[in-house]
């Protein structure tokens, strides 16, 4: 890693960012070389961690200077091994992790323009600790809170439990501070509502995956909570009976906080792991619904499933941890469950595809000669469906995958909602995007990192 | 207009869209090069009108084979110029308008996917009143909608008096059909919620002004109507009791529908021109607040109103349109009562930023030696101001411009909330975008359309 001009570039990030922060000892890095599945892993010649926006510019440009390719990592939770970087191979150039661990800062909360600037390393759970100190919420919320970062939420466009209702990460960015693959610093950074002169670059950046410019600070929109919320858990029939409780809710005036769907196979997975059942009843599909409104919303509730087609229903006064339970505990208990390592897709469909493509993927195990045991859950309003295969022999993952991804491209939908291509689904981006699309992509990518020095290998082949 | 191959650009295009749909007389073309307001006006060699994406494509391929530039033009409402040709001069390439006025086809509407596939020709109206046959709305209403037309609003990323409740028109933009400079057609079309494939192409093109390519068909989110609205006015001494009152609604849980200011200014001028006073007594500010939720909404507002620092205030249920009069016939008023063409400047400033903003525009006569007056109103939950001012002699204007655009620049505000730049705000982007923020976009502008044709002179100077 020495170059034409015999500079070192690992002496030049050290007098940047200091010695204690340009890992090269294998062990130091190991954990920033893998994902949290053990599914994906990879090689650098060394982590990096600055911890401003200078730093990150500066160790770019020395990245530019010695023509040196970038892996940027978060919290490193994502599931398509967008933020580790590839494995080594002969002819690769040299590459670094550039790690925003160190970059936490979170400024002011702006209470009368409900919003806050973070540093990218900042996660979901320290942002929305310091929105609630001012009675406000983050409004992007995910089970990875604890470790998932801003700038990974960013680059990803993560969406959550809380999108039906706030919309994904994207919507949430009222400005933001990237690095561009020159080392460049590009600003936007107000805190307007409407604000529109020229291109969207910070909605561009956002889920483009670190392949554009690296993300160092965000401007996030906030949110007031609800002021009272009422969380029911219905055991219906058909997922139809789940779409017409969200209109019966939506149509009596009452705002939908969260809509989820659960099969019975997940939550007896889950009650076998000692979660109590939300419903005695038993019925193919579970529905999760919390809503808000005015006055006495516990009645409306109460009207709206007296009425409704269900088998039977529980509702409780937010937040319901209990009633949540049995939702949130499907990922973890599902790694537990499987004698292989999960295969975990997360795929959409049209709302009006819903009904049909949960059949169809419900009994992906008979279109293939091995075992294989699917559980799924998602966001029932935004047509999301987490896709997990338990028990499948590794060799057999990738061909599963396609079967799935065939599936939900035949009903017209999107082989990501919301974990992103990262290299995972790298192969599959056809299923979704034209040629002529992904050359328009190409191109803004060629355009703003002619060297594809960033994020090498992820959405793009 | 002959190429070196001797085929003659407009029998290409006559070829392809037919004889009566290439306006090259000057009388037939007049009305599709100056603006509505009549302040911008241009040249063209013609005026072409295709009506389906096929016939766009093979239009724009013949521009490309013969280097001819297209402005295009939707329902020219637009405020900045955007919609229409430059002025001709020596040198200059040839250039056409393509006008989208025969392209009106709306699909069915998607009810399950709450969503419309319309051409980029259709009216906002003519939208809307396809959604409301199902019961429901299009999420995006201007006072143009008469005119306005999808692919104009996607084009300039048009906000509104919806916006606080459903976001700006990029929002609403599930799915897009357009054709890029060479003439391909980039189609990104599913009814998904979430879709995180690659970059947001989609949310790209919307603001971009037609530089980037020609929408052509766009798949807009349909929302569902409140159940019940109330529409309160409110007669306040200062801004932040504007601020009080809508946090007061929110607090209590409801959901606030739009969020309107006016000056006693405004309201007085419109009185005087047959509109009601919405309230007696008089104060410097007017509020006009649309609410909807659960229950007994117009006890919640009572309530509200009780307890807030109100001079005088009226409710009705919504529509209520003879309150929401007096702040809809402003632009109409203020057209008919200046002895000069009125300055119109659309601007916003952080929620925190807007009293004293406010405070300084009214001021804006005090700065300049001639007279000067200025009526503001806006969208006050979005911090956006439409700044007018009357009388102004047409040699002054610009410098006025400036002053505005100064104070705007100096509060942290934007030179254009919801109109886009056109023409009219080049001189000025520099007020809100740093010198790496206008490279980005010049370089994305570079990638997809390199040979400059798409609305020369727009956006970028």
């Amino acid at each position: 890693m020495t170059d034409t001009r015999g500079t070192s570039f690992l002496s030049d990030v050290v007098a940047i960012v200091g010695r204690s922060h340009v890992l090269t000892d294998p062990d130091a890095m190991a954990g920033h070389l893998t994902d949290w599945t053990g599914r994906w892993t990879g090689a650098a010649d060394a982590v990096i961690r600055p911890c401003t926006t200078d730093e990150v510019a500066a160790v770019v440009a020395a990245c530019a200077a010695h023509d040196v390719a970038i892996c940027v990592q978060g919290g490193n939770t994502g599931l398509v091994g967008g933020s580790v970087p590839p494995i080594e191979h002969a002819g690769r150039r040299p590459l670094v992790v550039l790690s925003t661990v160190r970059m936490t800062d979170i400024d002011e909360v702006d209470t009368r323009g409900r919003c806050v600037g973070v540093q990218a390393g900042a996660t979901i759970e320290q942002i929305d600790s310091r929105a609630a100190e001012h009675g406000l919420r983050f409004p992007v919320d995910l089970a990875s809170r604890d470790s998932a970062t801003a700038g990974g939420v960013v680059a990803t466009n993560a969406g959550g439990v809380r999108m039906i209702r706030h919309g994904n990460t994207r919507r949430q960015v009222l400005g933001i501070e990237a690095v561009r693959a020159d080392g460049q610093v590009l600003r936007r950074w107000t805190s307007l509502v409407k604000d529109n002169v020229g291109y969207d670059i910070p909605g561009l950046l956002a889920g483009s995956e670190g392949t554009l410019a690296i993300v160092t600070r965000v401007l996030f929109r906030l949110v007031a909570p609800p002021v009272s919320t009422i969380v029911t858990v219905a055991a219906v029939r058909h997922v139809e009976d789940c779409f017409a409780l969200i209109d019966a809710m939506t149509e009596r005036g009452l705002a939908v906080e969260a809509a989820e769907i659960m099969t019975d196979a997940g939550v007896e997975l889950v009650h076998e792991h000692g979660v109590r059942r939300p419903v005695a009843a038993h019925a193919p599909f579970y529905t999760l619904v919390e809503v808000s409104g005015t006055g006495d919303v516990e009645a409306v509730v109460i009207d709206v499933l007296d009425e409704a087609d269900v088998v039977d229903a529980v509702l409780e006064p937010g937040p319901a941890r209990d009633l949540w339970a049995a939702r949130e505990r499907h990922t973890e208990t599902i790694a537990r469950s499987s004698t292989t390592p999960v295969v975990k897709l997360d795929v959409s469909v049209p709302i009006r595809a819903l009904p049909e493509a949960l059949v169809e993927l419900a009994a992906i195990a008979d279109l293939v000669d091995h075992p294989c045991r699917p559980i799924l859950f998602g966001h029932v309003g935004d047509g999301n469906i987490h896709v997990n295969l338990l028990d499948v022999p590794e060799p057999r993952a990738e061909e599963l995958t396609g079967r799935v991804f065939g599936i939900v491209a035949a009903n017209g939908g999107s082989i990501s909602a919301e974990h992103g291509i990262g290299r995972a689904k790298v192969a599959w981006t056809h299923l979704g995007r034209s040629e002529v699309d992904l050359a328009t992509m190409r191109a803004i990518k060629a355009a703003l990192d002619p060297a594809g020095r960033l994020n090498p290998g992820v959405l793009f082949g």
